[in-house]
This record gives C-alpha cells, sequence and structure tokens, in this order.
C-alpha cells in the first residue's frame, strides 16, 4: 500500500509500504480522506522532530471504512464508516486519574507521536474509533476531528443559547469555532484583519470586525449594551490578541485561550481582578466533543462544503502544504486512496 | 465627634467634626475598631486622589454597636453589635443586573468614594450593615472584612476538602487566604521569602516555602505525586510570581489572581493551554462570604488575635501607617473611641 510520510528536511514522500494484519483489539481502516492542519505543517517543518520517528506517515484528521478487525474486536465490522480520536493516553498518571485523560501527563497524540492516517490502510487500537453514521458522506467526515477541537472550546467556554461571542481570528479553527457558537444559539462576532477569511465568516453567518479600520472594542460594547461580551475565543495566536482578549469581556466573563502563545505573553491581569474574569485553556477533546461534531455535520448544522478549499490525490500530499498557507485556504483534504 | 481623615499630601488629620443624626433609613453606628490595610495605604499615598473627596474620614475593615437608627430602621437596634460590608452598587448597571452587584461596573467603595469609618459616628445605609454575633469581640470583628476578602479567594477557588493549595506572598491577605484554606480541609503551602513571614504562616499552622533558597516548583511537585496543585492563589503581585504561578498547578488546575498588577505582565500562556488551566480574578467580596468570615472568626477556626499586630488609638492613626509598612506587621486597628 501506499503512505505519505514525513522524511524530515521539510518533506513528505509517497512510499509502498507494508500493510500489517490488525493486531488483537485493532480496527483496520481504508482511510478515505485525511485533512491538513497547522500542526502537520509543524510536523513538515521540522518543529516536531523530537516526537516524530521519520520516515513517519502523519496525519490525524481522517474519515474512512473498517477494511477488516483483529481478534476481540466486536464493536466494528467491515464496510462501517469510522474516524479516530487520536488521543492514545497512558491511564496513569495524575491528569488520567482525575479524569482528565484527554491531557494525560504523557499523551501520545496519534499522528505525530505514532503513525498518522496518511496511509491507505491504517490499525488503530478499538477504543480510539469512533462510529459515524452511514449517512454522514466520509468527505465530510474528515472535518470532524477539527470540528471537535471547536465543539470542546465552545463546551469549555459553557456558552449558552442568546450570549454573546468574540472569536479572535477567522482562520480554520476560528471560523469552526464561529459556526459551533452559532449553532450554540450565540450571537457571534469573528475578528479579522483579512478580507477573504471576513468575506468567509459573514457567508457562514456571523458578524465580523475588522480591526485595523475600525474600534472592535468600541462596537461589542455598544452591540452588548456596555456590558462586553459574555465569551471571548483568543484564536489568533499572536501578542496583540492576548493583549487585548480580555478588553472585549463582560464582567464574569470567560476567555478562552485556544491559540498557541510559544513564549510568554504580557496579559493585562488588572482587567482579569477587577472584572472578575475566567481565563481557560482550552486543547484537543474529549469523546462528547467529538460525538457533538459528528451530530453538527450529519444534521448540516455546519456546512461542511464551505469548509472544505480543496481535495488532492495522495500524491499531492507536500503541494497541499503550500496551499495550507494562504489566508484564505480553510481546510485541504487528501483522498489517501487516489491521485 | 472626632474623625481622622486623609487631608492629601500624605496626611491623616484629626479633626473635631459635626455628628448629623441618621437619615432615614441609616444605622448611626459608635465605630468601635477600625483596620487599617494597603489600600488605605494607597489613599494616603495620593493613588487615588481622583476618588476621595478631601478631607474624608477613610477606613473600610471595621466594628462597632448600633448607636441610634433613622426612620424605616427595624432590622437593628442601640447596641447591636454589627460590621459593614462596604459596597454601595448602582444596581442598574449590566454587572448589577447580571447578579454580579459586588463588582459593579459603577461601585462606590464606602470609605475611599465616600466616607470611612475612621470616625466616632458612622450613618451608613441600612443595607450595607452586617450584624454580628453578640459572642465575637468587636476587636476580632474588625477583621470580618479583610477575611471576608480571602473567603472570597477561596469560594472563587472551588477549594475542597483535601486539595492541595498554593499561596503565593504571606502578607496580610495571603496569611488570611492560607486560614481559610486550611479551614476548607486543604493542605496549604505558603511561598514567601520573609522570614518573618515565614514563621507566622508556620505559627499558623501552614507549611512554608522560601522560594529564594529551594525550588519551589519541585517542591508542590513531589508533594502531590506529579499533580501540581489545585489551587494557587497569586496574592503577591509581583511580575515573577505572577509568571511562575501557572507552574505549580495541575492538570486542570485552579489560579486565583488575587493581587493588583497595574500593568500587563507576561503570562505563560502555553501552559495555561496545555494543561487547560483556569484563570480567575477575585475581587471583593459578596454577602456570603462575610457571613462565613464571621463564622470562622466566632468559632475561632481564625485565631484573630495571632492577626492583630497592635491596636492604636485614633490620634495615632497616621503613625498606623508607618508601621503597616514592615514586613512583619499583619493587621493594624486603631481605636476609634480612644486615644
Ligand atoms: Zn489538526
Ligand atoms: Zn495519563
Ligand atoms: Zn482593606
Ligand atoms: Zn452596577
Amino acid at each position: 500500500m501506499r503512505a505519505a510520510q514525513y522524511s524530515g528536511e521539510h518533506r513528505i514522500v509517497v512510499n509502498e509500504v507494508e500493510a500489517p494484519a490488525p493486531a488483537s483489539g485493532e480496527v483496520q481502516i481504508r482511510v478515505a480522506y485525511t485533512g491538513i492542519c497547522g500542526t502537520d505543517l509543524h510536523v513538515l517543518h521540522g518543529s516536531m522532530d523530537a516526537r516524530v520517528d521519520v520516515p513517519q506517515a502523519i496525519g490525524h484528521e481522517m474519515s474512512g471504512t473498517v477494511e477488516s478487525v483483529g481478534d476481540g474486536v466486536t464493536a466494528f465490522a467491515a464496510g462501517d464508516k469510522v474516524t479516530v480520536m487520536p488521543l492514545d493516553w497512558c491511564g496513569t498518571c495524575p491528569a488520567c486519574k482525575a479524569g482528565n485523560s484527554h491531557i494525560c501527563q504523557n499523551l501520545n497524540f496519534v499522528g505525530i507521536d505514532s503513525p498518522g492516517s496518511l496511509q491507505e490502510l491504517w490499525n488503530v487500537r478499538e477504543d480510539l474509533v469512533v462510529p459515524l453514521p452511514a449517512s454522514l458522506s466520509l468527505e465530510h467526515a474528515a472535518l470532524v476531528e477539527p470540528l471537535a477541537v471547536a465543539c470542546h472550546d465552545v463546551a469549555r467556554s459553557r456558552l449558552t443559547e442568546g450570549e454573546t461571542a468574540v472569536v479572535i481570528g477567522g482562520g480554520p479553527i476560528g471560523q469552526l469555532i464561529a459556526l459551533v457558537a452559532a449553532a450554540t444559539g450565540a450571537t457571534v462576532y469573528v475578528i479579522e484583519p483579512n478580507p477573504e477569511r471576513r468575506a468567509l465568516a459573514e457567508r457562514l453567518g456571523a458578524r465580523t470586525i475588522d480591526p485595523t479600520t475600525s474600534d472592535a472594542v468600541a462596537i461589542i460594547e455598544e452591540a452588548t449594551g456596555s456590558a462586553g461580551a459574555d465569551v471571548v475565543f483568543e484564536v489568533a495566536g499572536v501578542a496583540v490578541t492576548a493583549l487585548t482578549a480580555v478588553d472585549y469581556a463582560k464582567v464574569r466573563g470567560r476567555v478562552v485561550l485556544v491559540a498557541i502563545h510559544p513564549n510568554p505573553v504580557p496579559i493585562n491581569l488588572h482587567r482579569v481582578f477587577w472584572r472578575e474574569l475566567e481565563l481557560l485553556g482550552a486543547r484537543v477533546y474529549v469523546r462528547a466533543d467529538f460525538e457533538r461534531a459528528i451530530e453538527l455535520l450529519a444534521s448540516g448544522a455546519v456546512p461542511a462544503d464551505d469548509l472544505i478549499t480543496s481535495v488532492v490525490g495522495l500524491s499531492e500530499t507536500q503541494s497541499a502544504f503550500d496551499q495550507l498557507s494562504g489566508a484564505a485556504a480553510m481546510k485541504i483534504l487528501v483522498n489517501v486512496q487516489e491521485g
């Protein structure tokens, strides 16, 4: 079978490799689509070389059908549509014992710390496999994992119907958060300087603010009767957005920190104190977030087609990464069985 | 009657002033003791001149007995022991309407924005007056307000019995938080470089760490089986403690920001994200925190005598502020009727 493998030095190489039979407790999946994302881009750029054993198939946003099952697997059968929740936790660390296994202190993130889904046949431990409804297209189902991230961020914010949410950053995760927030019944503002991203957010139903030409804080104040937003999602990941995120929040508002800030950044703790704000880190997802994401895609509440920028064949994986760098690219899928 | 009034230019002057009768809805209190704190020191140093109409009696940590009541006051009678919750909210702003009146967007903090308790007779609106049990000494009752701050910080942290709490900073508020945390059933570590403050924390039952000679993070890691602390209170208010506060916290741990940081300070958002931490601003108190503070003092769970550094007469108010600057001074009370 073929596998698109990260081979170090900024290269993805499509190699012919062995396809082992599924071991006991494993499900063999014929991968249909694999979405690529910023994390994969970090792998390609060498930032995660300490975690990746080259050559290794990467990819963790996927859909497929069960090809066969190993001994003892009873929950899945050949032909089932499935996706994978790519978290492999230790079960014994303090975080796992406290019920926070999704952020296990020894977490193995499948597709980085172990082989991912950019291969035609993929063997995955049964407990990581998530069933999909037959009605959900495999193309749309490749969005379950990134949408589950957004579901987790929104769940963490405790956003409820009728509240106002500000999403700072209209990249792929920001757009998904805006959609999930809207599906929750909130009024959503996306703050984004790029006009193409703003246009997409508007097509998807959000209100947008260009922070380079308007006073975004004043707009949110006015829109909320001087209260401020109930929830703010910091998705842009730059110092200025981390600093200003709290300025949108109402008294006792929740600010969810979604973006990765590798280095400490200045935060206005006086406002956090004065308004009794809540700053919440949010990372990956739990099973309920996967289930919510599947439900939102299956019901059409999240318009998957509008989010898929293009679909390329397996041999084009490397070039797909170049497209991903464009501001307007939302999600690029690799059709693992073709091309 | 006499009143110790802030008169601008770093001065407190004891003046002879009129004692008006209580207006309708007001309670006239014969003030017994007034504690002075860092906030009063800020007033004295001119940092709050925009809010204070000089000359004005300051002071907001107090105890006293009801002298007389104005028309329509039925909940209090002459001789009742009382304290005052010095928050006067607007009732109409978004924060008030949402039930967060203690951090009203137009809050009048009594003792700064309006006259305080450093006067022999003090008229206060009935709804701000809090009854005290007859068994509680008026000297101890002067600690209710600062203890309510600590109760609020601990309540905000959702600390429960059996958890581990780290208190960064062993000043007056840090010591009170440590006591309330211990009364909640937590194991408490106070991180404090000053040996006198550490000694007091130990006498009061906490474990202490000198961060200048030991690796405080390693000690907390070891003490918690590599989990980290459930709750961290940042009370020191310096840049380095804001930066390191998150390092003590377990996965999904809560970090309560108690100290005032006037300017933005660097925060390790990567750890907030990676461990899904919760950073919580906490300010002043709600009525339940006052009630909890009264209960802790009345039951002896908080050893008030160990916290009162000295008691001075009203004419010594100015010099009491000088004592307050010493690291070992916890609480200095002014006996308003004497001296
Ligand atoms: Zn991804
Ligand atoms: Zn674990
Ligand atoms: Zn005070
Ligand atoms: Zn108000």
